[in-house]
Protein backbone atom coordinates (compact mmCIF):
# COMPACT_ATOMS: atom_id res chain seq x y z
CA UNK A 1 0.00 0.00 0.00
CA UNK A 2 0.98 3.34 -1.14
CA UNK A 3 1.19 5.99 2.04
CA UNK A 4 1.37 9.21 1.58
CA UNK A 5 1.80 12.35 4.26
CA UNK A 6 -0.23 15.69 4.23
CA UNK A 7 0.88 18.01 6.67
CA UNK A 8 -2.31 20.31 7.87
CA UNK A 9 -1.31 23.94 9.08
CA UNK A 10 -3.58 26.30 9.69
CA UNK A 11 -2.54 29.14 6.81
CA UNK A 12 -1.33 32.51 7.68
CA UNK A 13 -1.79 36.22 6.14
CA UNK A 14 1.95 36.56 6.62
CA UNK A 15 3.46 34.03 3.57
CA UNK A 16 6.77 33.97 5.35
CA UNK A 17 4.93 31.70 7.65
CA UNK A 18 3.32 29.66 5.17
CA UNK A 19 6.70 29.30 3.39
CA UNK A 20 7.43 28.08 6.97
CA UNK A 21 5.38 25.50 6.25
CA UNK A 22 6.70 24.68 2.98
CA UNK A 23 9.73 24.10 3.69
CA UNK A 24 9.24 22.18 6.50
CA UNK A 25 7.20 19.67 4.21
CA UNK A 26 10.42 19.47 1.92
CA UNK A 27 12.58 17.98 4.97
CA UNK A 28 9.63 15.96 5.60
CA UNK A 29 10.24 14.55 2.17
CA UNK A 30 13.64 14.52 2.27
CA UNK A 31 14.28 12.75 5.54
CA UNK A 32 11.39 10.52 4.88
CA UNK A 33 13.52 8.38 2.44
CA UNK A 34 11.29 6.54 1.03
CA UNK A 35 8.94 5.53 3.76
CA UNK A 36 6.21 7.26 2.21
CA UNK A 37 5.25 7.60 -1.22
CA UNK A 38 4.84 11.45 -1.45
CA UNK A 39 4.52 14.17 1.11
CA UNK A 40 2.88 17.43 0.73
CA UNK A 41 1.02 20.40 2.67
CA UNK A 42 -2.25 21.78 2.64
CA UNK A 43 -3.69 24.85 4.53
CA UNK A 44 -7.36 25.17 6.37
CA UNK A 45 -6.91 28.66 5.25
CA UNK A 46 -5.24 31.85 3.78
CA UNK A 47 -2.79 29.79 1.88
CA UNK A 48 -2.61 27.67 -0.69
CA UNK A 49 -3.07 24.68 -1.55
CA UNK A 50 -6.10 23.73 0.40
CA UNK A 51 -6.59 20.58 2.56
CA UNK A 52 -8.43 18.98 -0.41
CA UNK A 53 -6.32 20.24 -3.37
CA UNK A 54 -3.56 18.70 -1.40
CA UNK A 55 -5.42 15.65 -0.96
CA UNK A 56 -6.05 15.40 -4.58
CA UNK A 57 -2.74 16.14 -5.41
CA UNK A 58 -1.53 12.59 -3.32
CA UNK A 59 -3.69 10.63 -4.50
CA UNK A 60 -2.77 11.91 -8.46
CA UNK A 61 0.81 10.31 -7.19
CA UNK A 62 -0.87 7.52 -6.04
CA UNK A 63 -1.74 7.38 -2.87
CA UNK A 64 -3.50 4.97 -1.47
CA UNK A 65 -3.45 5.82 2.17
CA UNK A 66 -3.07 9.34 3.56
CA UNK A 67 -1.65 10.01 6.97
CA UNK A 68 -2.90 13.52 8.09
CA UNK A 69 -0.67 15.10 10.15
CA UNK A 70 -2.00 18.04 11.78
CA UNK A 71 0.47 20.49 12.60
CA UNK A 72 -1.28 22.59 15.73
CA UNK A 73 -0.25 22.89 19.11
CA UNK A 74 -3.81 22.68 20.67
CA UNK A 75 -7.16 20.68 20.27
CA UNK A 76 -8.82 23.98 19.25
CA UNK A 77 -11.81 24.04 16.77
CA UNK A 78 -9.59 23.62 13.88
CA UNK A 79 -8.10 20.41 14.88
CA UNK A 80 -11.37 19.23 16.73
CA UNK A 81 -14.74 19.98 13.84
CA UNK A 82 -12.58 21.81 10.97
CA UNK A 83 -10.18 19.33 9.97
CA UNK A 84 -12.45 16.44 10.03
CA UNK A 85 -15.24 18.10 8.76
CA UNK A 86 -13.38 18.79 5.73
CA UNK A 87 -11.52 15.34 5.74
CA UNK A 88 -14.97 13.67 5.94
CA UNK A 89 -15.82 15.42 2.59
CA UNK A 90 -12.29 14.11 1.28
CA UNK A 91 -13.54 10.41 2.09
CA UNK A 92 -16.56 10.63 0.06
CA UNK A 93 -14.76 11.85 -3.15
CA UNK A 94 -12.20 9.09 -2.54
CA UNK A 95 -13.52 6.20 -1.29
CA UNK A 96 -11.39 3.77 -2.07
CA UNK A 97 -7.91 5.56 -0.15
CA UNK A 98 -7.81 5.58 3.66
CA UNK A 99 -7.18 8.77 4.88
CA UNK A 100 -6.69 8.91 8.24
CA UNK A 101 -5.34 11.08 11.18
CA UNK A 102 -2.31 11.51 12.91
CA UNK A 103 -2.23 13.47 16.81
CA UNK A 104 -1.51 16.78 16.35
CA UNK A 105 1.88 17.88 16.91
CA UNK A 106 0.98 19.69 20.37
CA UNK A 107 -0.60 16.21 21.75
CA UNK A 108 2.93 14.33 20.93
CA UNK A 109 4.35 13.79 24.29
CA UNK A 110 7.96 13.66 22.71
CA UNK A 111 7.33 17.32 22.35
CA UNK A 112 8.39 17.31 26.30
CA UNK A 113 12.10 16.32 25.70
CA UNK A 114 12.26 18.29 22.71
CA UNK A 115 11.14 21.18 24.23
CA UNK A 116 13.66 20.62 26.90
CA UNK A 117 16.12 19.67 24.64
CA UNK A 118 16.26 23.58 23.05
CA UNK A 119 16.19 24.94 26.86
CA UNK A 120 19.15 23.13 27.51
CA UNK A 121 21.44 23.87 24.54
CA UNK A 122 20.37 27.35 24.86
CA UNK A 123 21.61 27.28 28.37
CA UNK A 124 24.57 25.91 27.20
CA UNK A 125 25.73 28.30 24.56
CA UNK A 126 25.32 31.09 27.07
CA UNK A 127 27.76 29.15 29.66
CA UNK A 128 27.65 29.62 33.64
CA UNK A 129 29.01 33.66 33.49
CA UNK A 130 26.25 35.96 33.33
CA UNK B 1 23.77 29.96 38.13
CA UNK B 2 19.87 28.60 39.35
CA UNK B 3 18.19 28.36 35.64
CA UNK B 4 14.82 28.48 35.39
CA UNK B 5 12.44 28.11 31.87
CA UNK B 6 8.96 30.20 30.92
CA UNK B 7 7.39 28.38 28.26
CA UNK B 8 5.48 31.34 26.34
CA UNK B 9 2.27 30.66 24.92
CA UNK B 10 0.12 32.79 22.65
CA UNK B 11 -3.09 32.22 25.01
CA UNK B 12 -6.32 30.92 23.53
CA UNK B 13 -10.13 32.20 24.33
CA UNK B 14 -10.33 28.68 24.48
CA UNK B 15 -9.50 27.71 28.37
CA UNK B 16 -9.02 24.12 27.39
CA UNK B 17 -6.09 25.20 25.13
CA UNK B 18 -4.32 26.83 27.61
CA UNK B 19 -5.13 24.09 30.51
CA UNK B 20 -2.92 22.11 27.59
CA UNK B 21 0.11 24.78 27.76
CA UNK B 22 -0.29 24.75 31.40
CA UNK B 23 -0.27 20.55 31.59
CA UNK B 24 2.48 20.35 29.31
CA UNK B 25 4.93 23.18 31.52
CA UNK B 26 3.94 20.70 34.27
CA UNK B 27 4.90 17.42 32.37
CA UNK B 28 8.26 19.81 31.49
CA UNK B 29 9.19 20.29 35.00
CA UNK B 30 8.48 16.33 35.91
CA UNK B 31 10.93 15.64 33.06
CA UNK B 32 13.64 18.30 33.45
CA UNK B 33 14.78 16.40 37.22
CA UNK B 34 16.75 18.83 38.76
CA UNK B 35 17.75 20.58 35.01
CA UNK B 36 16.56 23.58 35.88
CA UNK B 37 15.07 25.46 39.09
CA UNK B 38 11.74 25.96 38.06
CA UNK B 39 9.74 25.25 35.00
CA UNK B 40 6.58 27.95 34.97
CA UNK B 41 4.26 29.25 31.76
CA UNK B 42 3.73 32.52 30.27
CA UNK B 43 1.00 33.72 28.22
CA UNK B 44 1.36 36.74 25.38
CA UNK B 45 -2.70 37.44 25.58
CA UNK B 46 -6.31 35.92 26.78
CA UNK B 47 -4.72 34.10 29.56
CA UNK B 48 -2.97 34.03 32.63
CA UNK B 49 -0.15 34.29 33.91
CA UNK B 50 1.09 36.82 31.75
CA UNK B 51 4.49 36.47 30.34
CA UNK B 52 6.33 39.08 32.85
CA UNK B 53 4.34 37.85 35.97
CA UNK B 54 5.71 34.44 35.16
CA UNK B 55 8.85 35.70 34.98
CA UNK B 56 8.56 37.32 38.02
CA UNK B 57 7.44 34.16 39.78
CA UNK B 58 10.99 32.19 38.38
CA UNK B 59 12.85 35.10 40.01
CA UNK B 60 10.91 35.09 43.05
CA UNK B 61 11.65 31.15 42.99
CA UNK B 62 15.43 32.18 42.66
CA UNK B 63 16.20 31.82 39.40
CA UNK B 64 19.47 33.71 38.22
CA UNK B 65 18.93 32.85 34.29
CA UNK B 66 15.46 32.35 32.42
CA UNK B 67 15.33 30.99 29.37
CA UNK B 68 12.56 31.74 27.49
CA UNK B 69 11.10 28.95 25.29
CA UNK B 70 8.38 30.65 22.75
CA UNK B 71 6.06 27.68 22.19
CA UNK B 72 5.31 28.69 18.45
CA UNK B 73 5.18 27.16 15.29
CA UNK B 74 6.16 30.03 12.91
CA UNK B 75 8.13 33.18 13.56
CA UNK B 76 5.26 35.86 12.83
CA UNK B 77 5.10 38.97 14.53
CA UNK B 78 4.64 37.74 18.08
CA UNK B 79 8.02 35.31 17.77
CA UNK B 80 9.93 38.42 16.47
CA UNK B 81 8.45 41.30 17.76
CA UNK B 82 5.86 41.25 20.86
CA UNK B 83 7.70 38.70 23.10
CA UNK B 84 11.12 40.58 22.48
CA UNK B 85 9.83 43.65 23.20
CA UNK B 86 8.00 42.35 26.64
CA UNK B 87 11.38 40.46 27.47
CA UNK B 88 13.36 44.17 26.96
CA UNK B 89 11.07 45.22 29.80
CA UNK B 90 11.22 42.40 31.93
CA UNK B 91 15.47 42.55 31.32
CA UNK B 92 15.20 46.41 32.40
CA UNK B 93 13.26 46.10 35.40
CA UNK B 94 15.70 42.95 36.63
CA UNK B 95 19.15 43.89 35.18
CA UNK B 96 20.79 41.16 37.84
CA UNK B 97 19.09 38.15 35.77
CA UNK B 98 20.06 37.12 32.43
CA UNK B 99 16.88 35.90 30.38
CA UNK B 100 17.69 35.05 26.82
CA UNK B 101 15.22 33.04 23.95
CA UNK B 102 15.52 29.53 23.22
CA UNK B 103 14.25 28.93 19.17
CA UNK B 104 10.80 28.47 18.35
CA UNK B 105 9.45 25.16 18.62
CA UNK B 106 8.73 25.31 14.88
CA UNK B 107 11.95 26.22 14.42
CA UNK B 108 13.69 23.20 15.64
CA UNK B 109 14.92 20.93 13.28
CA UNK B 110 14.35 17.94 15.81
CA UNK B 111 10.48 18.97 14.26
CA UNK B 112 11.04 17.05 11.21
CA UNK B 113 11.31 13.33 12.67
CA UNK B 114 9.37 13.84 15.57
CA UNK B 115 6.14 14.52 12.54
CA UNK B 116 8.03 11.71 10.82
CA UNK B 117 7.36 9.29 13.69
CA UNK B 118 4.18 10.64 14.46
CA UNK B 119 2.96 9.73 10.54
CA UNK B 120 5.04 6.45 10.84
CA UNK B 121 3.18 5.38 14.12
CA UNK B 122 -0.36 5.97 12.66
CA UNK B 123 0.76 4.00 9.70
CA UNK B 124 1.56 1.20 11.62
CA UNK B 125 -1.62 1.24 13.81
CA UNK B 126 -3.84 1.33 10.43
CA UNK B 127 -2.13 -2.00 9.35
CA UNK B 128 -1.33 -2.81 5.64
CA UNK B 129 -4.77 -3.29 4.84
CA UNK B 130 -7.54 -0.30 3.85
Amino acid sequence: MTNAVLLVAHGSRREASNDEVRALTERLAQQAQGHFGTIRCGFLELAEPSIPDGIDALIADGAERVVVLPYFLSAGRHVAEDIPGILGDCRSRHPSVQIVTAPYLGQSEEVVPLLLSLAARRTEQTGSRT
